[in-house]
């Protein structure tokens, strides 16, 4: 179950079918592979594939208990072990990011974010943002796996070398432009023009 | 070039190759799709074919005239026809949503925000926050595609319904629940949960 070799199509799906299972009515104690392939517009057998790929709770007639399932999924994704990340940028986005609730229980916990110019009226509920001459310092202190980048496009380079520089070995990037790393280092771009394009693409008249 | 029939494989790689050829140093003309294809870490196959289906400007030896492939890109993602949207739910996200200045080259334009308290402090460069009672007369005035919901997940459902009832025909999701919409209007969501299992299922040791 570990194994690396998970297509994309199914890590897109897996979050939805976990959205979907824990916003079911309290009293849902079961759920098939077809209702939940009719709710979310899937095809039933890849929703069973997917499912028996992820869960053996699955039972003729009776289907999944969703509780079960539930489980297998956050398993299977690795929610339980956490994550350390840190972000640099504390602009809007950077903040909305640091302040979102629900990253932990995806496994997430950003711990901290840094800044050239830390936020003076900060909510005192809100993780810390620290300057940015702080972050090398902080990295070799505690265990950081991922560094998350929300600066703008023309310094989102130099913050990648410098993450990469304190030892980060996963960048998730925010900013809008192709980033270099060196072999060995994981990048996620996070680019919300792709889902905008295919929303749009799909609008057009044919 | 408009058939609906494009491969969201392709859709989420034109975003990438429009940033990288825009950030290429100011005096690059040409450009192959074997350079691309390695900066991207992409088959150079696929590339070549992706850049066939939005262009016909690449030549043997030469490759593809930047400018002219990224004007093809631009045109293919439909970029130069601006959508209209409004936003629901203008806290910190839907803020930086709202401010960010990226989407109108993408072709998107975010009229303005509603929230059922909107923000007293609001940066005057910033686009205008109303109150949500303001929401279906604004559809009714303005021509309004696209309906982008910011609010918390108990929420989002009853949002969806509004805007859907308003006449928008396409909602852009960023509430980390599953929507109901009826037939005939689009939805995409947008799950952050996504890209981080897919950056931390890549991080597990095999």
């Amino acid at each position: 179950m570990t194994s690396k070799k998970i297509s994309k199509a199914l890590l897109e799906r897996l979050p939805g079918y976990l959205n979907y299972l824990k916003n079911l009515p309290e009293h849902t104690t079961n759920i098939s592979a077809k209702a939940i392939a009719e709710a979310l517009s899937l095809g039933e057998v890849s929703v069973r594939k997917d499912l028996a790929k992820v869960s053996n709770g699955g039972r003729c007639k009776v289907g999944h208990q969703r509780e079960t399932l539930i489980a297998d999924i956050e398993a299977f994704l690795d929610y339980s072990n956490v994550t350390n990340a840190i972000l640099v940028g504390a602009g809007k986005l950077g903040q909305a990011l640091l302040d979102y609730g629900g990253f932990e229980k995806s496994g997430l916990d950003i711990l901290v974010g840094f800044d050239v110019k830390p936020p003076k009226n900060r909510n005192h509920a809100g993780k810390p943002i620290l300057p940015m001459s702080h972050l090398p310092g902080y990295c070799s202190t505690y265990d950081v796996a991922i560094g998350i980048i929300c600066v703008p496009g023309a310094q989102a380079q130099s913050v990648c070398d410098l993450l990469v520089s304190c030892g980060i070995k996963a960048i998730w990037n925010f900013a809008p432009v192709h980033l270099d790393v060196p072999e060995g280092v994981l990048l996620q771009n996070e680019n919300l023009a792709v889902s905008l394009a295919a929303l749009r693409i799909q609008m057009k008249p044919e």
